[in-house]
């Protein structure tokens, strides 16, 4: 059963353990500083495929299949596969979900996806909906580029504040079996915030004021000190954004400086080439499930705050004028709470 | 609390109430047998807006605050907006609930969206995340027609089968405060069904299979009658769709002719210019909330079945030569059961 402890956040009473996780990823994400770290990776955009989208969708299908694999389920013994993608009417979702037969949430929430679905993955277990819930999104540097900005065939140079959409997926299988796992104990969801940013290339300053605002939310809530968590993981700011997150903290009263991870930041580490970082849902998803998730089962971090961030425009409002509305959802992971 | 009772199927212990609720609609739908039934209307697609985009967002928004207004709420009590629409990046969703500020979550699942939310909306709910939470949808005739077909300036004509996007929304507010309101007592989720249907322009026929098969199971799951429900509602198979459904049925025992309504092919009752109906998120969301909720209060309904069904393509899916995914979900909602 949830408890709301705040107007944004509730706490899991029986905090539902995440039983299983897996990542796949592209060949510039396994030539970054975490490249061993994902389960799966391929050395072509087409993994095989006739196109992207079907690279795409084989991604985040293998990720699932993945995960429900290594917690010794069949997709028979899942009752809800939450998850959602940046392609429109997320095909990649939508396809996957078809191969896999498993009953299907879709969501959408940009590059907030993967937080989103574990938000409601957790909430249908701790609820009583579902012993096994799938949460999933992925990512494809050549499908969001032909669909968000220009076919990659057109070679449009890339401005100094834009992200590298990652290439890659991460699925997590949450469970209502206790035992010694990383559990998710708490979930602020966030609201739609807009500070007038229209250069769709600077997704990292649209989505801080999100972040900022959902992060703060959640310590407030929940009356946690700054330093409470091992690491405050963003999903995409960037390593412009993420200096902005910092930044927009401070001037708060928070200093996150010490703690603070973007898996954008480090998903492309010493690669000259991605600009400000990477980006897409699959960037913190295979993140999340493909490093992180590992370090607290090693021991090596025991609590920690996942904040996925997501731009919520589209080409269609970007041309219609508007601005680029953000939203960040936080969901609270710690080890020693899911027995 | 949830309870499982079948693979797709789930009972609300507290089964959430339907508080209060609202639609919109356009003129075509307030010119249908059913225009009476709508909240608000319009006569005009841009509704005194500079795009279909913002008209679009201004039904959704509309119909949020006139249900949470119906309700003696503020937006501030609303825990969650569970929402989504037709437009890539759900637009339409993502840019009403900035100017609500409600904690949003946003959802794609084609035209079964209404069904999806009020599924979320009810977990939410009934496993003590939220006491109140919205879900709402919108479609919008001029949007929807650009994007996935072509602009209404083409006049392109359209084919036989060919269902008319309704410009419509709904929104539904649930509590968990006990009372004698309609309350959502089961949830049956779908999976992904395609049978190969290539034409975009015959979604009645690539969404049948999927309603048929989440109505069977959950009659089967909640070992019900075929005749149990006052009405069983589909959100938009049209005309064509529905004979395929009740022949679908019949070909597996079951027998719904004597109580199946489709919100679809109601909405332009008498208007021989939209060949099989309408379609759209939009359209089972403002049946719902125009048409069937009052007619439980009323006392005229007191058990019924709402089963909206999506299609899951994209433009880019079928210009790359695949088949037509589709989805439907089912909620049970009865009067008497949420004191």
């Amino acid at each position: 059963m949830g408890q709301r402890i705040g107007p944004k956040t509730v706490r899991f009473t029986s905090p539902p353990n995440i039983l299983s996780f897996a990542s796949v990823a592209g060949k510039a994400e396994k030539d970054g500083a975490y490249g061993l770290c994902f389960d799966t990776t391929f050395d072509d955009g087409l993994w095989g495929e006739k196109t992207y989208e079907l690279a795409e969708r084989k991604m985040l299908k293998t990720a699932i299949e993945s995960a429900i694999e290594k917690a010794s389920l069949k997709a028979d013994d899942i009752s809800y596969l939450f998850g959602g993608d940046l392609l429109n009417q997320i095909i990649s979702s939508g396809f996957a979900a078809r191969e896999l037969g498993i009953p299907f949430i879709g969501l959408y929430g940009a590059c907030s996806t993967m937080a989103e679905s574990l938000i409601l993955g957790a909430m249908a277990v701790d609820g009583g909906f579902a012993q096994y819930a799938v949460c999933a999104t992925s990512s494809h540097f050549a499908t969001a580029e032909r669909q968000f900005r220009n076919p990659l065939e057109l070679g449009t140079p890339k401005t100094p504040t834009s992200q590298n959409t990652a290439t890659a997926s991460g699925a997590t299988v949450l469970t209502s079996v206790r035992g010694q796992y990383p559990a998710i104990t708490h979930a602020t969801t966030g609201r739609v915030v807009d500070m007038g940013i229209k250069d769709v290339n600077d997704m990292g300053a649209a989505m801080a004021p999100a972040a900022t605002e959902t992060i703060i939310c959640h310590f407030e809530e929940t009356q946690r000190k700054d330093d409470y968590y091992d690491a405050v993981i963003t999903g995409d700011l960037g390593t412009f954004g993420s200096e902005l997150f910092i930044k927009l903290a401070k001037d708060s009263g928070h200093d996150f400086s010490s703690v603070h991870k973007d898996c954008g930041a480090m998903i492309y580490e010493g690669n000259p080439h991605v600009n400000c970082g990477g980006s897409g849902c699959g960037c913190g998803a295979s993140m999340l499930n493909g490093y992180f998730l590992k370090e607290m089962l090693g021991g090596r971090l025991s609590k920690i705050l996942f904040v996925a961030t997501g731009a919520l425009h589209s080409p269609t409002s970007a041309l219609q004028g508007e601005t680029v509305p953000s939203i960040a959802h936080a969901v609270s992971i710690e080890m020693g709470c899911g027995q």
